[in-house]
């Protein structure tokens, strides 16, 4: 059978950017939606800081409602937000890697070098406490500032972070601009590169190809991917990189494939009804 | 180099079912706009009743007026319609075949077994006549009222037209419900079945799979697609099939993929503009 697992982004960097800040209960309420929908991977929320990021406030009162933390992540920015995690009893965190010096110092002021000697302490801590460990190399395409990402180099940043044992390398096309031609030869050549390698994507729908760009990493072996209920999001410190992949219409392509997601559609547009009256936007998928 | 051949298929297949019927003069003006767009193959009326499809009146004085023929297409349902394209100088006709009885019925009130007898008559005519000709295939993965149709069926339909000397099969997904898996699979069956095949492909973009399915049809090994201005159209007798897929978007995405069309993108959002203007409607592709 050909099964397809689906992380909902949505809690996390669907709401982080929102003009409308959810409160803890309505966070709450949209998560448990969309697990009754059969969404089983959730991006829950983020301990980054609250003046940067009021939307993701409270993330450790959100996490002691929801009780059991299994199948839940939540992004850290360093180690600080590490110990957050480690408190608060996080089994998986995410972790971001802009892969250009300019996108990098934009999103947490520091080089890519740097970046990486912290995620290198950041995942032998992680191994220690037994917490999963996931990397986003965003703009693993393009970046807003630098065009044109050299493949060459995001494989061989890849190779870094699987030196450092980062458990899932997620790769992203952060402004929507990847085709998905670029996206089959970059995956296809991580994958026969990097044979063991865990890696899904995360794709933005920018430019109206995020659905063309999740075929053509099937095509290429991906089995994992990042959606956004209604398709909200996108990075405060990209420019135009507005709206991710919609979750109703990965689940109704992927449906349509005759590829099990174990998502009830009926139920997640229910999600997104919550989703478009806790946030006060019309959300809307592009094929549903 | 890689190049992609683009069937602009807006002033027949775009306006066929439009409300705001367009004058000779404005379809005439549209057609030369996209002519400046660099726009090359375009499918530019019908030999059809006018009383069915009123809108395709007087395609007879459009070509009178557009002057020049080569590089047009016009589409024709019967053999009358040829006669009526010969008088008129056309050197390319397209013809209509409804894989499914019941599609076929809708379409032109005959079996499949019909249409594929007086189809032969035609391709015979047009080979006398040193006219080229185009078929559709229509619905090649759905029907509208007999649900998926089998792709070995198809194969063999397509078997006879080959047989019978068409000179261009176009593969139609008529209502828009094609997944990028089953259009690769289907055409690379085909591609691998009939070697020498001369084979375009024709979405619609009612699901938003528009572009996946492109992308599907170039791993493929298509090289030609149809597309409609603004993504205008639909066929007035398959509920659903609202919406061809637009031009710009192709193009766009094409280019994206450093495939020349020889299109250029800001001229062909004028003619865009121009066709919103006409048909008092406001056209946008997905892309752009």
């Amino acid at each position: 059978m050909d099964i397809v697992s689906i992380n909902e982004v949505g809690p996390r960097d669907g709401l982080q950017n929102i003009k409308n800040i959810l409160s803890v209960d309505e966070r709450l309420k949209l998560i448990r939606s969309l697990e009754e929908a059969g969404i089983k991977l959730i991006e829950i929320g983020s301990f980054v800081s609250h003046k940067a990021v009021p939307a993701m406030s409270d993330t450790d009162e959100l996490i002691s409602q929801l009780g059991n933390i299994e199948n839940y992540s939540v992004l850290i920015p360093n180690e600080k937000g590490l110990d957050k995690a480690k408190n608060n009893g996080v089994k998986e965190i995410c972790t971001v890697l802009c892969v250009t010096d300019s996108m990098n110092k934009k999103n947490i002021n520091q080089t890519v070098k740097e970046t990486l000697r912290d995620l290198k302490k950041i995942f032998l801590e992680t191994k220690d406490s037994g917490i999963r460990s996931k990397c986003y190399v965003s703009v693993a395409f393009y970046c807003p500032y630098e065009g044109k990402v050299d493949s060459c180099y995001v494989e061989d940043v890849i190779g870094l972070l699987l030196d450092y044992k980062a458990d899932e390398i997620v790769i992203a096309d952060t402004i929507g601009a990847a085709n998905p031609r670029e996206v089959k030869k970059l995956l296809s050549s991580i994958i026969n590169n990097y044979k063991d390698i865990n890696m899904s994507c995360h794709f933005h729908d920018t430019r109206a190809l995020g659905l063309a760009n999740v075929y053509a990493s099937l095509d290429a072996g991906i089995k994992k991917f990042d959606s956004c209920i209604g398709g909200l999001g996108g990075c405060p410190f990209a420019p135009n990189s507005s709206g991710n992949l919609a979750t109703e219409d990965l689940v109704s392509m992927l449906e349509m494939m005759n590829i099990t997601t174990g998502v009830n559609l009926d139920k997640l547009i229910s999600s997104r009804e919550l989703a478009s009256e806790f946030t006060h936007m019309s959300l809307k998928g592009r094929m549903i």
